[in-house]
């Protein structure tokens, strides 16, 4: 992964904002990784600090202090805030600036797309079981709530959740996806065969992985392979 | 408590809607009880269905197999739907209904707001504590949350979370306030007491009482009182 502005966050504070928001952000993590695809998108002039999350720095601490990541920081009135919760800051970076909405304008395809993220978080949640403890049981999960997407893809009769470009439902699932695509890397075969279950969501995979605001942000499925096969030695990195 | 077009849900599928937008409800229901101070505040037209949580109707749980309740039942291009989750509800009426906007139109105030939301289910977690096994955990729990209330309301300098008025954040915490005065019930001295730790607290209290959306849809602290010594009978109710 190469970002511009790509700091770690050292033992002082960072300076006042000036023309960029700024993400502190741990490497790799999945909900930072929303709000990269955001910022991306909203073509937000930003800067990412990265964050060791087993060894966060007192000043990071001391103004956050539920350690919560991601964490964007924003000029306010008030002078620069925090703000927490990757949902809450993309919808806060759709909010605050005009160029390519990414939530649809229609109220109720907005709140369903807000019930389907919430929804997502099953397969999050299968996710955490299969590299834990259950792989039955989270591949399960996985396999139930890819079903959902799936249906409501070809209910929707578009390439994207978003419609002809992805929307705020296509950025908040990516991360989890693309981390998926590691699962070639155990089992080729059985992948591909699970992919021809899922016709819509696959086609959308290919797609999404063709996006400017995707490919910008994107690891290799060989390279979260790695990421996770070491991720029993840095779960707080994981979890976060 | 009266509400007008207060129907009981019963074995038949309601009509399909007309001029009203439509709230199944359990009576008593804290999370239901935010959709209707919404409904009220954007002056929407709606009617409410009872729901027997216990004795579902079987085309009600057809249509919500994941039996959420509250649901709120609105007319879109593609015929009458579902919508769930109160959070979600509330901020679709919020942004369908032009008069009377709760949200604040500061996307970062916004923003705050949701997080602020967020944290209060610390306060209805404390609650169910309280209610069920542990009154010590509990209440420490509704203690550290109202302190965070307090602290915000004295750094925003206003009556209401929302500025002069009620806005999104007042009326999505009222349901559970509302019902922790069923406390001077229970002891009254006690309840005076905690009451001055919290001034501003108790004063936006005070105030959100008189709101002619809040006693539209309130009940008394003794209402709360009796029900809650009969919710072990009915625990269903009271969880859903």
């Amino acid at each position: 992964m190469a970002y511009y502005d790509y700091k770690v966050a050292g033992a002082s504070l960072p300076p006042p904002l000036t023309d960029k928001l700024r993400l502190y952000h741990v490497e790799m993590n999945p909900y930072g990784h929303r709000v990269l695809l955001v910022l991306e998108a909203k073509r937000a002039k930003y800067e990412v600090y990265r964050l060791d999350p087993l060894n966060l720095p007192a000043w990071f601490r001391a103004k956050n202090p539920r350690l919560k990541i991601p964490v964007l920081e924003i000029p306010t009135d008030q002078g620069d805030k925090y703000l927490f919760e990757s949902v809450v800051i993309c919808d806060y970076l759709d909010e605050k600036y005009a160029a390519n909405p990414l939530h649809s304008r229609d109220p109720y395809v907005k709140a369903q797309d807000r019930l389907l993220i919430e929804r997502f978080n099953e397969l999050i949640k299968g996710s955490l079981e299969c590299f834990d403890t259950n792989f039955a049981f989270g591949s399960e999960q996985i396999i139930q709530t890819l079903d959902i997407f799936e249906k409501e893809l070809a209910s929707r009769g578009t390439y994207y959740f978003g419609g002809d470009r992805p929307g705020m439902l296509d950025y908040m699932i990516w991360p989890w996806v693309e981390r998926l695509y590691l699962l070639r890397c155990v089992n080729e075969k059985k992948f591909d065969e699970k992919k021809t279950i899922f016709p819509n969501f696959a086609d959308w995979g290919d797609q999404m992985q063709l996006d400017r605001v995707v490919k910008k942000h994107s690891s290799s499925p060989a390279e979260y392979f790695d990421y996770y096969k070491n991720a029993r030695t840095h779960t707080m990195g994981y979890y976060l």
